[in-house]
């Protein structure tokens, strides 16, 4: 389909004539750029890239100290923008990360939209979400969802500022031109800060459903807290350790976050995880179509991700992109936090993984 | 198609050849029983039936001294019969249900089949079971699940007895023909007793999948312990007095046993669930196709089942025929443990239920 | 627990009145029958039984000169009774097959049950079934479906009577109690006799939705045509021959008839096949867990159905007991029918096959 | 959050400062593009577009004149680049459409790819295609699919040209970063060229499953005839006319080509009908969140996209941008192929529709 290499000077015409024919149609042949269209495999434009805690906190400190929060822009949230993306504040092409900063009593106003978010928190508390008028706690580890079309606030209820991340999934949402948006009222629904959530009271026992609550499209939970994130962690370590199976891989622990209604992702875009690296544990590095946001919660360790080598500690994020490889070495023991497009690339059929042996 | 009543005498003899000549070919008419077969709505053989704890446990301890446990009878169990289902062990067509009793120190030896199990405590504890080599506690308030084709054994570490319900599909696996039954080893798989088993480490976190656990077809958590059944009803009757949904009607909180793998029942051929009803209530009540079998875990009230009503307290057992009307007064509060066979008629197409208004 | 050999007279004296205050209470234990319950394989009551068109057929015949068809009988439908199974009109512990007939511009009045029905036609042609009030034309090799709770009546608009066989899950539905059975009017819904049915012009087409009909929860496609089932089998059996997959061995051909909407099961309580043995070809002996009844359609052979051998030809009717090795030896090629409980014993988790190698 | 209008130099500096630490440190605010990224409404940069077969066609054979099919460039397909995604050759943001052309004799060799396929033939025959060497007639009306990682290839058994359209995920695959692809052998699989595909012979009969065949993750059917397709539409507008339902407005009917082993949309990815709509028919103007590309097969029309308004022929192909309002007026009837990313938005919970009422 490659032209001939010895073509006349006649042929060349008819060809520039021909491409030039299909441009004032607005037509494309495949046989030019095949290659870039359908690749071997995945040969995305977004980069391996890391963002330090050290950076994003203290400019999103001062962006508190400039930018009031308030209707119009909604929510004071820099976003994690990829280098190989330019002009786009996209983590990866699917997944937005942002960190998102709530100064003293601050309240940023209720909306909803068919974005998916959750945020999680990898230091400080005092902040709650009102979901669908629920008012829902955030403190250290824990995940909380607020799943698409659920009106959504934030109140900071004391006198020190507080800043998390946010994942959605603003990207593929725009992509597939799918995003609508919706304002909700001024005033916050609530200003009640119980400990638990009433959606944590009805769903958050193991194991038990309670038959008198609507079972929603949704995730019913929207809380996932850290005392039980890590007790999980912490049984799968001890499973390894006494000889029973458990763990992912030798010291490598993980728990997915899932919606208690259907045993499914927690949220239909976005897979939710959180990892537990033994102190010394080298994991086999791995190769996943689709892309992943990760954020180490706790401890250090070094990190690859396709040709890059990142020394990580805690809330430093990094991204990585489709059909990396990825892999960690874990002296001292680790937990990242990590959220990926899985639930799509498997909703589509196009999920793939290749581990590699360890060399 | 009755036969018109002015029938002739020979007429009659021509029917009665044919009905002859039926009989001797293996045939027989449905229009002469058609309303046996098909009524306009259930008409079970099974009755109403009260079985007083204070009847049953005498009973079992009596065998307890008489009776060894061993292979071959394989367990000290006695079941409870419907008095309308004469001849045969069943407490329904569906469900069998059971006082299982264990002396100090005895053991019943692994076996396992593909009748569905379960174990319920309503008092005692100190035994273990290993199901598929894993040491289960039993105590009171806990359930027990043990799925289908499990090896599974109990045994008793300590000085007293204990005893306990047993809910088995056997009714409904007899009537289908799709019982498969092995002995396992006579000596114990392990005696160890850990306060919690493994699959409760792995499986026993609220909305915590561990992705490294292979996910079996039946449910992964094997002990619902009462500790979160206590939580969980306790969360909704407060809700309840905040104003908020959960119960299921006024003063009737509910939570159903699930498999956290599927989200769907814990068994694939029984439902359980238990239910609380707060000081003072009265349910609506209620027909269900399909049949149950309840245990009042603690409190008293009045019960009344079809045309039956019965004063009941801790430990009383009674069934629920199909489409048999259904309704508490707890004036003191009651907690009831309850299974039915749920799940099979709505994988069936056949679940119906009917709520009349409180008069 | 089978209590020792030399037991003393005074220990004989307890057990015995232990064993009567068990009846009294209405408790049995388990320990004395639990080979019965559980065996190790199933050990059903059925047995396997041959019932031959050549007696059916003519007992019907009768029965159409003696007992009208009307309200009330309903329908001029014989039942096969398995004689391992006395005093009941079942064919298994399942399922219920009744040759059923219509005399000359007979009708057979509206009603509709939770039983779900099929009609399967092995010879004649004239009667119109009107499902939901759709008329659906009944001729030879044709399936029609009735599924739950949907009106139907049947018409013979020729001069001509018509006898067809039933399947219908009345045994399954009468023991786990979820009848219900309402009368529909006494007038035809629709005399019109059209070659297809409405749900066939709309639902009969390969691989092709209609997106403006309303999905209904049974299947929404009511007649299965023996041409298309004849062509299925035929394309089957060349595909082997080209040296193709298809066959379920070799020589053997089976269709199923699914749901188009669901592409699961045409019913949700019985299966439905049809089986095409090449000539000369003998099967693998086969067992199932869960029983099934079978008709041949056309051709005739050998089966054998556990210890029993019947030589078979077309309208005979046998049923195959649960676990009960099943073959084949078809000399001259044999088309059968085939319905069982399989999709009954799928939802529940208890299905079972094992296939014995050709001796 | 915006920041107020009267804002001091100095303030204005270090908001200056601060988004430039933004910028150095790969962090966009979510504020200043909200309305961008999260509208109230889907705002594609696609836009509604027309190409014309009679510019495509000719365009496509001269590409047949000058430009060899062969390795490497591995088809002679042209794509539709929508104007408003300038140097894409993306119909729209997730769905390629192409011409494809094969002129007398020529081949095109196999490879095989993670993105999904199909081709709709809209005038020619003489091209089979080989999937997973299973030879696919393509005639005048006929859907044929090549779901992902499927070898295919195609060769022209005759001496005249043939062009089709293809359809492919490209652009969403792209996205997502899951594509891989595979080069086949250079030699054709098969030169047969059947009537029917195997496939068809296997799972091209109404309701019936062939027991014997592997159930594919994919469709295992890959041909959808037209003589079936005109048959479905037209019994649904037989069914109008005689007074039941069956259309999806009046008018017009739809059918939408399925997957026979799951009832579900025929390709993972892409959804598929056909619609034909009566004489004198004027459609309600329809908004669906999720683009789609259509072509008319055989009448003329008038479409309105959003603010354009197209007069439309036999082989004219037209895409709609998510949200876009359609609508049709088919004064002498028209049908019309349509494929679109339906199943994608319903996978992940965001497909939404408004249908307008007649004005």
């Amino acid at each position: 389909m490659t032209t001939a290499p010895e073509i006349t000077p006649q042929e060349q015409a008819r060809l520039d004539e021909l491409y030039a024919a299909f441009d004032a149609a607005h037509m494309m042949p495949l046989w030019t750029q095949i290659g870039g269209l359908m690749p071997t495999s995945p040969r995305p434009d977004s980069v391996p890239f890391l963002w330090r805690w050290s950076t994003l906190l203290p400019l999103a400190e001062k962006a508190g100290e400039l930018v009031p929060v308030g209707r119009g822009g909604e929510r004071r949230a820099i976003a994690l923008a990829n280098p190989g993306l330019p002009g786009t504040p996209y983590a990866t092409p699917t997944l937005w990360a942002a960190i998102q900063y709530l100064g003293p009593r601050e309240e940023a106003p209720a909306h909803r939209h068919t974005q998916t978010a959750f945020r999680f928190v990898v230091e400080g508390e005092g902040v709650w979400t009102n979901v669908e008028g629920d008012p829902v706690a955030m403190r250290r580890g824990d995940l909380l969802l607020t799943p698409g079309m659920h009106f959504h606030e934030h109140h900071n209820t004391t006198d020190h500022p507080m800043a998390w991340i946010d994942g959605l999934d603003i990207p593929l949402v725009r992509t597939i031109d799918a995003g609508f948006f919706e304002f909700g009222p001024d005033v916050l629904a609530t200003k009640e800060t119980p400990a638990a959530s009433r959606n944590e009271r009805l769903w958050g026992h193991p194991g038990l459903t309670p038959v008198g609550a609507p079972t929603p499209k949704a995730s019913p939970l929207m809380a996932y807290r850290w005392e039980h994130t890590d007790a999980a962690l912490t049984a799968q370590l001890e499973l390894e350790r006494e000889g029973h199976p458990g763990v992912v891989e030798p010291g490598h622990a993980v728990v997915r976050f899932t919606n208690p209604a259907t045993a499914g992702d927690c949220l239909s875009t976005m897979r939710c995880e959180m990892h537990r690296l033994r102190s010394g544990t080298s994991t086999a590095p791995t190769r996943t179509a689709g892309s992943s946001v990760w954020q180490v919660f706790e401890g250090s360790g070094v990190v690859t991700v396709g040709d890059e080598r990142y020394e990580v500690g805690r809330g430093d994020l990094f991204c990585v992109p489709s059909w990396a490889g990825l892999a960690f070495d874990a002296d001292t023991g680790l937990d990242a936090f990590c959220y990926s497009d899985a639930p799509v690339l498997e909703a589509l059929g196009l999920a793939r993984t290749a581990r590699e042996d360890h060399s």
